[in-house]
């Protein structure tokens, strides 16, 4: 518990009196006031997150993909068998899925993570080896994980973004992969956010009616089981989250600790983004929402945590993909930031 | 008239069939099929331009950003003074305008043509000179050109795509600089799409009120003194178009007949293609919407043309920036079609 706390106390509000000053440089630029909306916005929020309104550096971005399995996988919640949790690390760590196309075409690195995979992955060339516990518990039947093994996720997340942003890194993705963890995702956002199961519950990668139906009465009966408590976030996750949700959940705050901004996904990591919150509101003025999930929970996240997607491109993936391709639109805002002419300089007659 | 139609006549539909082969190839990489959403379907639309589904290379896109000005300017329907259509060509050349900037980080090069700026622009180093007027006439008092000028504008806008697919770009950002252009993109939208002044008059980059009002009084008179007929694309856009609108109308012609896409910005290069595919239906089968804009015009011209923006970002500056932050989505979209592994490649278990 002190781990989490020395974590959040860390955490302090950014300084928004900088983006006035950030704003004053905008509106210098040869275009009309405001005229590039969101990536104005954007540019901006990335100015008072890292503490000044000086040209901004193109970020050095990675995403660190966090990889568990989930108890109610069995129950058939998912269009895919659990075996392929550890057959997509190898694809991740041999460069071939998604996440690893799309962040090297938005110039991030890519780093795996085993918090929690029900599976020897001790010979995985690459991969970090940091499992807290070999899958979670069925939640269905009872809390999926202890407090302790909560905690310990929540540090893994932690400790990995503190290595990243030691090695240069100045930008975080969080990115994950485990069979069957939108449920677990919609159970923690139907407590958080206070809605029906039904108002939570999406398709996934692709289940079909029949699998819809049983990731349903899965939640419910996990909802009814548990009855974890809205109003205390830890205990949400141990009852009905997940180790890589947790590992998230500690990422983000760690970066946030350190003025780091976060760019996060779609539905996975914005439920993480939720936990994060719920411990430490401050952490979310650290992150931008990348991709507005097709997952019909994600609004409602969204709407909870006061953040609006930059690109809505009916992506449902997870792993980090929306993140990523959201990079390409900061890298574009962080250009114009940096390194577009003023009226001034340019000699044209302003508004 | 004749070189019109030498254009038009070589815009071939092209094969749909190619798009079930690309999807066949969507479908055995690592992901739920479908997952990856409107990357996949700009992955497909290009194979089905390109006219083969085998791995995408990156494209080579260029920005060809036509100027000129117009009559209309004269009767304060914008924030800005007419001279600054000049400064601006400056600052392009230069290389510190907003479509220099996005196009530098999305990859792209930006060319220049005068097509009909108001002003001596014969010493500007690196500007394509092609200036069919010194501006266009004011459309609230008749016809802004004639049909020769209007066909001369189209031919250059015509050359210049034929030139920059000839140096090797693979794929054509129309863009534009020209003060005023908002007021003459109303009225041809009104016309083409059979809308009221009132459902179509916005802003543009950033009139007030009363601006905003002498904007609608020209377009309503304009409309009157010259009525133009909604079938004749050619008529309407020499009684209430503008040279730089032409211009982009034969360059995104001819990039269609070449077989090239084209990534179409905001309102201003819209109205361009609503004249193209009026001319020529077929030819909007080669265009990607980049950007939805503000502007309120622009929902219709995309439902008129059945296309759909990759992006919206609240952006509304023009030039083609819109366009250009959408090129890294595309350039996503061919990284994931290109790169990413199958699911026997990876061995994992597919659906």
């Amino acid at each position: 518990m002190d781990r989490l706390e020395n974590i959040i106390n860390r955490v302090k509000l950014p300084d928004y009196a900088i983006g006035q000053e950030a704003q004053r440089r905008l509106d210098s630029l040869t275009k009309p006031q405001g005229s590039l909306g969101r990536l104005e916005d954007i540019a901006k929020q990335l100015c008072i997150i890292r503490g000044g309104a000086a040209k901004l550096a193109q970020p050095k971005p990675a995403a660190a993909v966090f990889a568990a399995d989930h108890g109610v996988a069995a129950g058939g919640v998912s269009a895919y068998p659990q075996e392929v949790t550890q057959q997509m690390i190898y694809n991740f760590l041999a460069g071939g899925a998604g996440i690893n196309v799309l962040c090297r075409q938005a110039g991030a690195d890519v780093w795996v993570i085993d918090v929690g995979v029900a599976g020897d992955m001790s010979q995985a060339q690459g991969l970090i080896q940091a499992k807290v516990a070999h899958g979670t518990a069925d939640m269905t039947k009872g809390p999926v994980m202890t407090m302790n093994q909560a905690l310990d996720a929540i540090v893994v997340g932690a400790q990995t973004a503190q290595r990243l942003i030691e090695k240069g890194y100045d930008l975080l993705i969080p990115g994950e992969m485990g069979i069957g963890n939108t449920t677990p995702c919609s159970a923690i956002t139907a407590v958080i956010c206070g809605l029906r199961p039904e108002q939570v519950m999406g398709r996934g990668t692709g289940v079909d009616d029949a699998g819809l139906s049983r990731k349903l009465a899965a939640l419910k009966t996990a909802l009814d089981v548990n009855k974890p408590d809205p109003a205390n976030p830890l205990e949400v996750l141990c009852k009905v989250g997940g180790l890589e949700i947790a590992a998230m959940c500690g990422y983000i705050l760690e970066a946030a600790a350190r003025g780091v901004p976060v760019m996060l996904d779609g539905f996975i990591s914005t439920t993480a983004a939720l936990v994060a919150g719920g411990l430490c509101p401050t952490a979310i003025d650290y992150c931008f929402s990348g991709h507005g999930s097709v997952e019909i929970g994600h609004r409602a996240q969204l709407e909870k945590l006061g953040l609006r997607p930059i690109l809505t491109l009916e992506m449902r993936l997870g792993e980090g993909t929306g993140a990523a391709v959201a990079m390409n639109v900061l890298r574009a805002a962080v250009a114009i930031y940096s390194e577009m002419a003023t009226f001034a300089e340019a000699g044209v007659t302003g508004h």
